[in-house]
């Protein structure tokens, strides 16, 4: 039945030039430079680094990525752990609220064969549900989340936080395990402050606090500024994209994702139209107003998608312009969710396929 | 591997408010009516109607479609196609510019086991390319694709609609089939007058032009309107989305497809967070600010998204809030992408699991 969605799209030695498109691809020198880069900089400010596996989806890619340096790794949701635990990691953090029996029942069922899980909680319901379904087995670690300004989940306040870590210490098969920090990029004393107050607080009521999770990969190289995290979570960074670029964490060149495209059809002058929409692309906007940077062609803008056809306006081109048949690259908005919408992801060195890697953790059921 | 993605996620006979979230959902009987609606109306006019499979991607759907009166169905690459083939399809036209090595093989190899397979041009580079391949071979179908006002693909006058189609029907291993446009919505006299221009031209080279294909459901129940057409496209009508209600073609009643999310954050008094992110309800805007619509909610404003949490405004609401642990039912802004992300589609009738199938076409390569 699924003989087509896993039928082989490349072998290594194949020409990234002879794929079919769309397609994204990943440069493995930049891949492996993005990694050092960043765990480098974690090293030299003692930072524990924890990867999120959202970006990539990958275990081959976490190995690496714990090979390098990093103490444990961030998933999204519980199934999305199991993948990573069936291959041998221990020491994942789940941040996000888990509710509701299906959830638990395999939260608790991962508890119990792997060592080192932990999840966050920002509420009292959250947590009345985990200590229910946890009471009486291996207890369960809980961080307390915080909104340090990244306007999502979190506790709203220091108070709110020691108040929430106060009651998971109490609550039945849990354990308190620290705070998690969702910050807005740039706001290093805001999360430091917030998280120094909270400290104070636990401090008084004599309860430890063992980790403090800061992240973000917008804000990374500014991460040693929180001066009080034990640890920072990071994603995007392994492969960057056109938000990391126009953030100033990475250039051009260090973007690792293309997704390669095909120009089908050139309808007048100024339009070019390419096999990849937002089945490909995604219509992830990250603020832009267009949907991806095309190597090369600085000046075209993809103004609009449908599911399999991209829309290039090429008005304000200069020089040649994409003739019916070339192979664009283009440098997506958001390469996570990018990740998401294909089963199989192609490495090259070069223009030359070194791998090709199931994306193992590509939508899960949760 | 992929134990975890085709993982069993519902029964028949399960309860919807017993699955875990987010999971989109559809209602057998708003589905059933809606495919009975649209084909009575193509019926009462005397229209060929060929339902476009990507918002279900499902052959038994498909099958439905049929067994109602479909004539034929439409894909959007070659790989859909041969799920549609392997289940039994044989007119299947394919509405893209088939360009490169690749899709050619796959595009011959399709061609010769079923009998009414179709494929579109909208230049001469395109057909050089399949003539190229198809030379020698069983002769491939091909229509002119017209930019009718979509502005996406297509010839732009119906001079260039009549030179190409007379180049395809000189060209070796190719078949001139018709002419087919990818309309703006509600631009019917305009389609029409595009579509006289062209045939007269055709009919003064005395070339027939069997098939005049139209498309797009917003405007669906104006295709009568377009005299000339021989067929109809649609494909959002099957589930229809909010894109659809704003348009005027559907009430918020005749949404069939709904992502069932469960509140995990209540923040602060005016946020709410729910477990469906980009990765359940995707990003397109369609045209709106915000990102699905809440039913029962009508105030309230899916603000932003990230990969797994959807931000919820809340500040316009009155009355009751939605509470930690509560399961809301979001009517996508548009459905066809959500399908192309759950390897799986659980149907319902009254909130019981009918059915279970897996969206076979969905995530495919090239």
């Amino acid at each position: 039945m699924h003989d087509n969605r896993f039928a082989v799209v490349a072998k290594a030695g194949d020409r990234i030039a002879d794929l079919s498109t769309p397609r994204p691809i990943i440069d493995e020198d930049r891949l492996a430079a993005n990694i050092s880069r960043v765990q480098s900089y974690m090293d030299e400010h003692g930072l524990n680094f924890r990867p999120h596996i959202k970006t990539h989806k990958i275990p081959a890619l976490a190995t690496a990525q714990v090979a390098a340096g990093a103490k444990g790794i961030n998933c999204q949701k519980v199934t999305e752990a199991e993948v990573f635990a069936n291959a041998g990691f221990e020491d994942i953090l789940i941040t996000f609220n888990i509710i509701g029996v299906p959830k638990l029942e395999r939260l608790a069922a991962l508890n119990d064969r792997i060592s080192g899980l932990k999840v966050v909680a920002d509420s009292q319901v959250t947590v009345d549900g985990l200590s229910a379904h946890f009471s009486g087995r291996k207890p369960l670690t809980v961080l307390v989340e915080c909104d340090t300004g990244g306007a999502r989940c979190g506790v709203q306040t220091p108070e709110q936080a020691a108040s929430l870590a106060k009651y998971i210490a109490a609550a039945d098969g849990l354990a308190f395990g620290g705070i998690l920090t969702y910050p807005k990029p740039q706001s290093a004393d805001a999360v430091e402050a917030f998280i120094q107050s909270t400290l104070k607080q636990l401090a008084a009521e004599g309860i430890a606090c063992p980790i403090v999770s800061n992240g973000g990969t917008p804000s990374l190289f500014q991460a040693h500024l929180v001066k009080s995290a034990t640890e920072h979570r990071a994603g995007t960074y392994i492969y960057n994209d056109r938000q990391m670029i126009r953030m100033g964490h990475c250039a051009q060149d260090d973007c690792a994702m293309h997704v390669l495209a095909t120009v089908v059809s050139r309808p007048n002058a100024d339009r070019a139209v390419i096999d990849a929409g937002s089945k490909a692309l995604t219509s992830d906007l990250q603020g832009f107003t267009d949907f991806g940077l095309v190597v090369g062609y600085p000046e075209a803008r993809i103004t609009s998608l449908s599911e399999e056809h991209g829309v290039i306006d090429l008005s304000a081109c200069t020089g040649q312009l994409p003739q019916i048949g070339e192979k664009l690259f283009i440098i997506p908005n958001h390469t996570c969710v990018v990740s998401n919408l294909f089963d199989t992801m192609v490495f090259h060195r070069s223009g030359i396929v070194t791998r090709v890697e199931d994306v193992a953790a590509r939508g899960l059921v949760w």
